[in-house]
């Protein structure tokens, strides 16, 4: 049975504010222990991250919360309700960071549950149902491991046997040999064991923030995320053609790779205009376009390789799109005698997010004063995992000055603390008093 | 005054065969030397490339020729005729390579101007002028200084002073360094000494791998050169657009380097298809094309550099690719929100291959039987800085079966042969013979 939304915007009870003091020391804590120089750097399933998460459980022992590691490493806190038969609600994000990231990536999720629950505690609120933060493993696939989710699916036992051999893109060696080496026992993962069962979490809520500038250009603070995308990607391409002196082969006897990658890219994202004309709503974008290996000055590119990330909310846009960059690639194999090597395919699917869940939170900005916008995703976040596996999901951003996955990331406190007011209230609502 | 050309070609004395001894022994021990694992590397005024003037020079004063290095390191091997006032004739290329390259590029030059004489000398032929197996220094612009014909202008007075001081692509000490550093006079240089005086010099002719596959594919041995390109070239050019999350960045929003670069690439490319079948000759290549620095996955490249060679015989139609490189770049800066920056422009003038030398060489090839094609040359050669400085010049290429600037560059030796035979027939011809 879930406790119905009671009337908790007229309560009125100033000491259910957030905390405000855990939130700054923490994030300074995480930047001192992760600093790599010229940005944060925290590998999933490396040491940093461990570190993080150590930190993040000391500060939840202190808070008195029940605290708990799962066989794949991520780390539930929590603030024990009455009914311990109720749904619990659960609040997280990820502790890992690409690398020379941000400060806030992830982070700012976990520190925003934290701030939220040890406002309850310290207003010594005793919810009816229990409230879950969570710190998940492994949420970023840029810079270590290319499997979408890996800590959060590994917690709801979801996560694809194979994804345990996929070697770190930096080291080679597999997820599961970091993830042991961190203390944790990748053959439970590999044998879908679930430290989470979906029945029993009423939702997840995830806060993080925003990856691109929308919000900011909008001068809102907060988004209330509707949906994020699934992609398609080809992480390692390749186009092989034959080198030859610039100078002394003609035209009609070239066969130059990288100008079959420019090509295939300039098309492709004509491709990309034309359907978004139409109404579709995706990105294409080469992170990586590069003739290589280099022969220097005076040679013809004799191979050339690029990552292609295509994403979209509906799979059905992002097919349209791969089927353009088959067609593309055909053509230009035959025009420029040359062949490509698209590698291996990834990708993940789109999720929803929960339709009540927007509403509620929706209306808890609105109480609380903080201007609000309803925004499709851009990137992959956790509570798609958690979506996919049937718990109620939803995504909160917050406006973010300089982009995402760079150092120059950048949150404004003030909008991270008016995002903590609105969990908050949405919380004191759907978790209940027990009236102690 | 110049001895006139006599019927050489009915002469049918066997003894003036080129010696075909030397150039397989030297081959030989210039590979031994000079191969760094990949390929051959020899260094524009290098250790590696002073070590290859030793060895050639060595076996010039075993030949009984005098032998003398200018200012500059350039090699003259001189077999002396009987009248010191008539021009002589020149025979060279260079000894440099570029980084893990061929071992003929140049090379096969030097080789078959001391294979000619060598078989004259073992003939007892005393010509009646001196006959100079030339050796220059530092042609190869690739790896090394991006100076077009640094050795052959510096013999002739013409390197611009400013070519001294441009750093070494590799290890950014100047021109002038490394030339001190190999025993030689950059101070001459600057002033413009000349070792040689145009007016002395009756022809230059240089043997040359042919450094594209149009010999090979046309089944013929020997290239007559008509002209050697100028070229256009920008060596470090840059976009920098801004780098985002490649999910959440919509498209309105995006500045994306690479895609700018991959663009200018591809309508570049179509200009150069347009204006062939206009008739211009030309060639444009971006020999590289890349997004750097890479940020990763899951970002939209902010920055791109590319390396762009533009090459005509014919200033014109070069020049006409140029303008619509500037109409394109500005055209993508405002579609794209992009900002080029093309760096230096580089290049060198193009140069007609005198046609007198050309019937010459083409009535010695029939007199050999040696199959022959006239050609443009792609590359540049250091026959382009003798004629720019007024000196009649001749190319020869010889073809190669496996492309220029790599390890596997090949030549056969009978096609060598082959052209040396042609050489001796045009050098005992315009040589003169005293009679004695």
């Amino acid at each position: 049975m879930d406790t119905q939304l009671n009337d908790p915007f007229s309560s009125g009870r100033p000491n259910l504010f957030p905390n405000r003091d855990i939130a700054p020391r923490l994030f300074a804590a995480l930047h001192a222990m992760s600093f790599d120089g010229i940005g944060i750097t925290r590998a999933a399933y490396g040491p940093k991250e461990s570190e993080a998460h150590a930190l993040v459980r000391a500060e939840a022992e202190r808070l008195g919360l029940a605290v708990e590691t799962d066989h794949a490493g991520n780390l539930s806190m929590t603030l024990k309700g009455a009914d311990p038969e109720l749904p619990r609600l659960m609040l997280g994000s990820h502790l890992d960071s690409v690398r020379s990231g941000g400060n806030y990536d992830g982070a700012a999720g976990v520190l925003a549950g934290l701030s939220v629950v040890a406002g309850l505690v310290q207003a010594g609120f005793r919810p009816a149902r229990d409230i879950t933060v969570i710190a998940v493993r492994a949420e970023e696939t840029g810079s270590w491991f290319p499997v979408s989710y890996a800590g959060s699916r590994a917690a709801l036992g979801r996560l694809p046997p194979e994804a345990l051999d996929v070697p770190r893109m930096d080291d080679g060696r597999t997820l599961a040999e970091h993830m042991r080496e961190e203390g944790f026992d990748p053959d439970a993962v590999r044998a879908g064991r679930a430290g989470i069962d979906p029945a029993t979490v009423a939702a997840f809520v995830e806060l993080h923030i925003e990856q691109g500038p929308v919000l900011d250009e909008q001068a809102v603070p907060l988004g209330i995320v509707t949906g994020i995308p699934g992609s398609r990607r080809y992480r390692a391409a390749r186009v092989f053609g034959e080198y030859n002196h610039s100078g002394a082969t003609p035209r009609r006897l070239r066969r130059d790779a990288g100008l079959a990658a420019a090509e295939l890219a300039y098309r492709l994202d004509a491709e990309w205009a034309r359907l978004e004309a139409e109404g579709h709503t995706l990105v294409c974008t080469f992170c990586v376009l590069a003739t290589a290996p280099e022969a220097g000055f005076t040679m013809i590119p004799g191979e050339a390789r690029f990552e292609l990330d295509m994403r979209s909310e509906n799979r059905a846009s992002v097919d349209l799109l791969h089927e353009a960059l088959m067609r593309l690639v055909a053509e230009i194999e035959a025009s420029r005698g040359v062949r490509f090597d698209l590698g291996a395919e990834s990708g993940s699917l789109s999720s929803r997010m929960d339709e009540r869940l927007q509403a509620e939170m929706a209306t808890a900005a609105e109480a609380a004063g903080v201007p609000h916008l309803a925004m499709l995703s851009g990137g992959g976040h956790d509570a798609a995992a958690f979506a996919q596996a049937g718990i109620p999901a939803s995504l909160l951003f917050v406006r973010n000055q300089f982009g995402s996955h760079n150092p120059r990331e950048a949150m404004r406190m003030e909008d991270f603390d008016a995002a903590c007011a609105v969990i908050s209230r949405w919380v004191v609502a759907r978790a209940g008093n027990d009236g102690a």
